[in-house]
């Protein structure tokens, strides 16, 4: 089995508040499809989740009333680009079902605390793809927080211990510099601990779950788990199925710390 | 707390595939917000889910491969419908969570047989209505089948045991005959089990979930949880709020049986 991260930065566009990247994300299934490998996926919420989840501090659990209607709308649109996921995914002939963090979830001060992992077993057992999100959750201390895509990464590669996990990004992997700014900025192709430390310290856009360096954090620890795991570029055409072939792809290899 | 069922002729056209009566939901919202009360929701899948359910016998379970990606399609179409009502909820000023049994519940040959009923306490308790309906759920003996807003009805009602449950339907009740052919039918006031057996046998819709008959089984059932239950007409303005202050209203009030 592939756990697949689906960025939120690749199937919407991060800067504007509910833009989907439809054309994107079906060449993408198409890939998956071809490569015929089970997968679990998981999108990120872009633009969709972000942008409103940030201006309530959804993030940092409940302070006043008024997040409470805040909590409900990043609920409601973070489940429209789910939908959309969903009708791509169904339309280009991968049967899925939707499991959302705030259903199937629950946070404890901000980190994830219940998963049913079982469910996602399941569903894989009769033939359709687990997806899930990320996502509002309960929380046990703070009421209501953010399910991250990386958290649920995280606990899924834990539990299912996939064959190799793949991180879909709008960048080519992790760069020595932003290469969007910056020139000399050059691919790592294997990342490891002793490369975290030697990063910029630049970060692109607002996002409530997390800068680069706790998406790093989290990918080591997640490729800790056993399973292969890479980031690569899903805006080029082939690479996210060549990586679930076991191809050789341009991307940057993590090398998980030792357990 | 009320328990509300939104059936699905109400919300939706059940002749045709996919039609969202929006006008009459946010209504119906508006007349529990007046109200003012705690609810617990849950919406009829309607022609969102029936339709296609019913082509692909997805209610009988598992039969040969060509019922999963319709599975699947069923699983996505009443998440389009229950994402339009999640937009009507928060949009009315009912902050709501939507929990769809595809992630919460789970079957035992047709039966309901788990529901994290936990997890709509605690969205309560944060003052977030937690919202359910009709959906397509795992099986564990047939792989997949369909779990009704009757059952979700039934054990929501058991479980949390709710001040009032209150059926809104698309006629005022249940009648001595179908009101839409029969000018000489009758609304039944009071419903209990002695009144079953007199009732015609007729059947106005296909529908997965089962006939007037079995949705009346069901209702006595859920009547018996202790709470107070009525079947009212949704198309009728004033008549959800009304039974929601506790006031007489037109509609069938159903007496359960002595447990």
């Amino acid at each position: 089995m592939m756990l697949v991260k689906l960025g939120g930065s690749v199937i919407t566009d991060k800067t504007q508040y509910r833009t989907f990247r439809e054309d994107v994300l079906s060449r993408l299934v198409g890939e998956i499809v071809s490569a015929g490998k089970e997968v679990v996926l998981i999108h990120g919420a872009g633009s969709f989740g972000h942008v409103l989840a940030s201006e309530h501090h959804i993030q940092n659990g409940y302070t006043d009333e008024s997040q409470i209607p805040a909590a409900a709308k990043v609920m409601e649109d973070v489940r429209d680009l789910n939908l959309r996921v969903m009708r791509v995914l169904n339309d280009g002939g991968l049967p899925s079902a939707s499991l959302p963090p705030s259903a199937v979830a629950t946070l404890r001060s901000g980190e994830l605390d219940e998963l049913n992992v079982d469910l996602f077993r399941r569903y894989l057992e009769v033939g359709i793809c687990p997806v899930t999100f990320g996502d509002v959750a309960l929380d046990s201390e703070r009421r209501f927080g953010i399910c991250s895509g990386d958290h649920l990464m995280e606990r899924l590669a834990r539990e299912l211990r996939p064959e190799r996990v793949i991180f879909v990004s709008d960048i080519d992997g992790v760069f020595t510099a932003d290469p969007s700014s910056d020139p000399d900025a050059m691919l790592i192709e294997v990342v490891d601990r002793t490369i975290l430390d030697s990063l910029p310290r630049t970060q692109r856009c607002a996002d409530v779950t997390g800068s680069i360096f706790g998406k790093i954090e989290k990918m080591l620890r997640i490729a800790s788990w056993g399973g292969d795991a890479i980031v690569l570029n899903g805006n080029v055409p082939g690479r996210l199925g060549a990586a679930l072939r076991g191809e050789a792809v341009r991307g940057s290899r993590v090398r998980g710390d030792a357990i």
